[in-house]
């Protein structure tokens, strides 16, 4: 079977290292080999029998371009720091806090038509008479200002330097190399130069196969400072503030009738970070661009289809606006997707995106000296070798539930050459991935039947993700969800409420997560006012559906209670507001099916506080000083289960598994296909009638798996193993 | 000195014991015998040569009056628990979860007029075609309702046993005793007859000096549960709940023309309760029932005087409308206040209050058998002498800086005959506190000049008071930094947002605390986005005065950020809806005035989390797992403290009174008449020129105090001493 031991491997390939890239090549299988930011390919590497990716990122490809069309580069709002008016005049810095080598005020589009200046004190907008601009200095004065009032100017700014090259530059200390600025396809020029760009840079590579765009023209929003102390002011995986320009602003106008200002981007200061229930305004926003970048990234790649060539499209940095889970994304016509990944739940954002053939992963660790944090990776004092089998252990357990085509690496391939331990494991891991995504052919793995539906404002256009990676939100507990129920067998989808709005509850779903704080995008915020949403929910569990909520479910500060479901969830949270009504004197449960693998001491991490239960009809599984941590109760035909945090860990998964068949009424379930011990995980392929055994952990584990028919079966795994098994 | 051993000293008496009532009124220098709950006195200690206070109830004194008279029972306003509607119909029972010897449904006055019904999923009330009661069953049918909302009742019920007398006939076991009812001044036929009560009852009281009243006429709100589990619903020492009926809502319009509805007090379940922002139509019911109690109050008042004896009022149970912080207070021309002590605060609290010439101290334990929790106290397993220590070290250390002129005890005086040293004990406590109110005679204890005003929307009217007592509710931070202040050379007083916008900050206010979680009425609430109250503040702090914010100070989700002073504090809170916000990586300050004193790891119980500096200008003072716990900062020519939580602790009261002399730039004035060792304190009387040192604690503590001259005195004080010192 030469498709378990070649093939299905993107290797990096590294200019002077042609002998290594060719021998680790054969080693590892790979099929492909690719260029990484800093490395080339060299003839001797091009004209093997390899396939070759070529990376390319269009609106930083030609910087002369740029440079001899500044007012197309790109731009966004920017809200001066709040300065408190000390007098009745008052002169504002636009950029004082902000990295001047990244911004530049734009002048050149009439400030007094664009910008917006606000007395934040009162949230009273100041009127064009009362503010006056000075191009030289950099600065608005403000007249007539309220002493002991705070003033904010929202300003259009241009990129002067593009995000990524920028934070690659720094960190790798390239000194005087010239700055690249980002142009901003918007325009039709810009479109004609891109186009033609790409024509040629298309003829001149010949032994490319892939085009590996990184990615299309919007980076996430990452404004930096000037300040050492804080030199990252904003950063947000998936806002659209990258994407604004008078020119865009104009046209949405015209295409959508909305006005849209300054102040709707820049939201006092709060800016629309994805972790926030979003505006209509901002939505809509969202959308146009989808459609302007779907329509002009199409053409991009209808060329490439031209020239025989496939495009592929990185899941990261110019991200925003491909979008790759709304309908649009098909349009594209993008032959394969890859992301880079550090867990499961990232794989499985890659894995579910429909309207590409090939989904591959770039694991990590990226070969480089130093890791993320500036840890040692690949020097002394690294050990990537367990780098790579701790983050594939994570990435692993998803890959049982759903495939992906190809994994790969990036970076310095000659890095490896001292860490021979790496490179055996590289093998093995390769083997391994090729092995497991065998099983998926014509097979799929077996899962609860029904579907989970987490349950927020974004809905399926944020499928598996909140925003950014894992490690940047530990604190977002849909993160710890979200990775858990990566590696179960369940089918999850993600609903919103708009959804509901429209459609009701999808007729499969059996059970509804909701997880989240206060007035975020994941509880919810506002929506748990709606009475149609409450009352949909509500019928939907009397009728024998399963809901849970961790954290501040269905909170809104609304009616008599916190909680909107909390007749439901069977608690509420104590806020404050209703400290003088005394809480039921509740009696814990000493057993309950949800509980039953617990037997550590719960850790959330960290717990919403103050949860009591609302009457004697609630179970509670667990709780601490008084406050409820898990809790169950029936309405009516369905179920409710609280939890008060969620904590990726093996306990936590379970316990989040057995919630949901709890929840569903689907105990059951955990009869058959199911590991005895936690710190293993399965899945039972039934065309093949496989079973597949993995140990996530680094000591050896054993653990028991009954059939469908009841029988036992017994295996023993070493560290970090994989066994398959005839079941 | 006669003052100094006897007098100024209330002993409960007890028929039966006569001997010993004399004997003990003789060793602890009582001047004043009173009877309590369960007491009486005899003839023979009526006789002697004692002043007599004797207590009176006067809406429960006489149960045949009231029960001749029902609909002149007291009344209120309840919800009936949320109901979820299963079908297009649904009957509520009322009462449900009620106690029902508590409550009875009124269906005298039209439930249509007064009642309502709402779908609180929609928050929208229900038209009075839609529902139906039954008198007989105790229930309203609602019809058309909407499937799967929610539904309660607003209606109004009789209090059938009166609140205080039921918590003691059931504490006590009282059996078949009969339920007294409260009946309601509110009718004219209901003073008729109290004031008929009354002057009959003067008349057959003779040897009564001083009229004991228990108080007037409105308990505060409690409401009681059936179920064992949840015995007391709702409990809230300042809310007005139980002053309500038709026909005082009707005097109401007439006199304000404000229209209050059964939805006003029910507040969508929430009441109105005081750790809330109040509104202004509950706030407008509190001045008229104020302004009623007064009146009438101040009839029964003058027929006391006119029988020649005094009237005192207890500071509790039936208080409500008493308001003894209200301008209208001295209007009852009541001679003595008598509060039920546990701490300082409370002590301060009631020496606080204006226009009455005695201030009166029942202290505790309470000669009971068992304590609040049913802990012994006089039984076997209790140590009543050192409860009285511990209560009397609380309270002594306000007394240093405010003048009480009585204390005493109460209950059943026999129990003290099994307690020896209990007896010795409040002989001495009773010397101690005869000396110490000796020293304020034409005297007054140095503080530092300036005051220090706590700023919260109910101001003066909640002086020294959060809601009840501190054991009831420990979560609330203000309640420890009211007992921390109760015993500081302070000059504190309590202001209002309100108070500011009126006349702005009063000219000898130095420092403004600000301490309470978001929206609560200690905290501010909505005041905090008006732009007058932060302007002025942010004003006068940069004129050189200092702001001192605990909790969420000055927090409400308005503008570009969630503490409004921010700019003032240096500090704000992350409450996920800037998530995406980097922070600023500050660098902890290694000293600084305010942490001098705080040598163990600071503890406030709970603290905020998620706190963190706006820019590089603010002192971190302490911080925790990147959480700010301290900060200060210098604004223009002001101060601004900020502390993440507040416990009162030897310590942290120290760190607060350093962190206000800090704020006022007075930290000068540590330099004399302050004790080295945090766990004593002292108080200077210049006129007497006397240094009083007090050891609060249960160890000898050595300390040493500088005078005016800059000279040391050293103290060294036994367990629990206090000594006076010429300086």
């Amino acid at each position: 079977m030469r498709n378990k031991t070649k093939g299905f491997f993107t290797l990096p390939g590294e200019a002077g290292y042609e002998d290594l890239t060719l021998e680790l090549a054969q080693k590892w299988g790979a099929d492909v080999i690719r260029d990484s930011d800093g490395t080339a390919l060299s003839e001797k590497i091009l004209s093997s029998d390899y396939d070759i990716y070529s990376t390319l990122c269009l609106v930083r490809s030609d910087n002369s371009w740029a440079k001899a069309n500044r007012d197309k580069l790109q731009q966004n709002f920017l809200m001066s720091d709040p300065v408190v008016a000390t007098e009745n005049v008052l002169i504002i810095d636009l950029l004082k806090g902000y990295f001047r080598e990244q911004f530049e005020v734009n002048f050149n589009d009439d400030p007094k038509k664009w910008w917006q200046v606000f007395d934040r004190t009162t949230g009273q907008e100041i009127s064009e008479e009362n503010w006056e601009f000075d191009k030289e200095a950099g600065t608005v004065t403000i007249i007539n200002t309220t002493k002991w009032h705070k003033y904010t100017v929202n300003f259009l700014a241009y990129r002067i330097w593009e995000a990524i090259s920028m934070y690659n530059h720094i960190t790798n200390n390239w000194g005087d190399r010239e700055h690249l600025m980002p142009i901003d396809p918007i325009y039709p020029e810009t479109q004609d130069f891109m186009l033609s760009y790409l024509d040629k840079w298309l003829q001149d590579h010949p032994h490319t196969n892939v085009v590996r765009f990184t990615s299309m023209f919007y980076n996430f929003c990452w404004l930096w400072g000037d300040d050492p102390n804080l030199k990252h002011r904003y950063s947000d995986w998936a806002s659209y503030d990258f994407s604004v320009s008078p020119y865009a602003i104009t046209q949405f106008e015209k295409e959508t009738g909305i006005k849209i200002t300054s102040e709707d981007f820049i939201n006092n200061g709060l800016l629309n970070n994805t972790h926030n229930v979003p505006s209509e305004k901002i939505r809509a926003w969202m959308d146009y661009v989808n459609k302007f970048v779907t329509t002009f990234g199409g053409e991009l790649v209808d060329l490439v289809h031209k020239y025989g060539k496939k495009a592929y499209v990185f899941y990261d940095d110019h991200w925003v606006g491909i979008e790759p889970y709304s309908p649009r994304f098909k349009d594209f016509n993008f032959d394969g997707i890859i992301k880079c990944v550090f867990n499961a739940f990232e794989a499985r954002k890659c894995a579910g995106v429909k309207g590409v053939e090939t989904h591959e992963l770039r694991l990590h660790p990226y070969l480089f000296p130093t890791g993320l944090s500036g840890e040692p990776t690949f020097k002394a004092g690294g050990n990537p070798t367990k780098d790579a089998k701790d983050f594939w252990m994570k990435i692993r357990r998803a890959l049982l539930r759903a495939p992906v085509q190809r994994i790969g690496l990036g970076g310095y391939l000659h890095l490896v050459e001292d860490f021979p331990d790496f490179v055996d494991y590289i093998e093995e891991l390769a083997n391994e991935f090729r092995m497991l995504r065998g099983l998926h052919d014509n097979d799929k793995p077996y899962t609860v039947p029904g579907k989970v539906a987490v349950l927020t404002c974004w809905g399926n256009l944020r499928s598996w993700i909140c925003s950014g990676h894992m490690h940047e939100h530990p604190e977002v507990a849909l993160n710890h969800v979200n990775e858990a129920l990566a590696g179960l067998p369940l089918d999850v989808e993600y609903i919103s409420f708009d959804g509901i709005r429209a459609n009701g509850i999808p007729e499969d779903v059996k059970v509804i997560i909701n997880c989240g704080i206060l007035d975020s995008a994941w509880s919810g915020g506002d929506n748990w006012k709606d009475p149609s949403v409450v009352s949909a929910i509500t019928e939907w569990v009397a009728q024998g559906g399963g809901f849970i909520g961790i954290e501040e479910p269905s909170a809104t500060i609304y009616s008599s209670q916190y909680f909107q479901l909390s007749h439901i969830l069977g608690v509420d949270r104590e806020t404050g507001r209703t400290l003088s009504k005394n809480k039921y004197n509740y009696q814990p449960c000493t057993s309950h099916f949800i509980m039953e693998d617990t037997t550590e001491t719960l850790d959330f991490g960290t717990d919403i506080d103050n949860i009591y239960v609302i009457d004697g009809k609630t179970d509670v599984l667990a709780h601490e000083c008084g406050s409820i941590r898990v809790a169950a109760r029936e309405f009516v035909n369905g179920r409710g289960v609280y939890a008060s945090g969620f904590k990726f860990s093996p306990e936590n998964t379970r316990m989040l598994f057995r919630a949901i068949l709890w929840a569903s009424g689907a105990e059951k379930e955990l009869d058959c296909w199911t590991t005895d011990n936690v710190k293993t995980e399965c899945a039972y392929f039934p065309a093949s009638n496989k079973l597949v055994v993995i140990n996530n952990g680094s000591d050896s584990e054993t653990t028991i798996v009954k059939n469908s028919k009841g029988e036992s079966i017994n295996i023993t795994l070493k560290p970090y193993a994989i066994e398959i098994i005839d079941a």
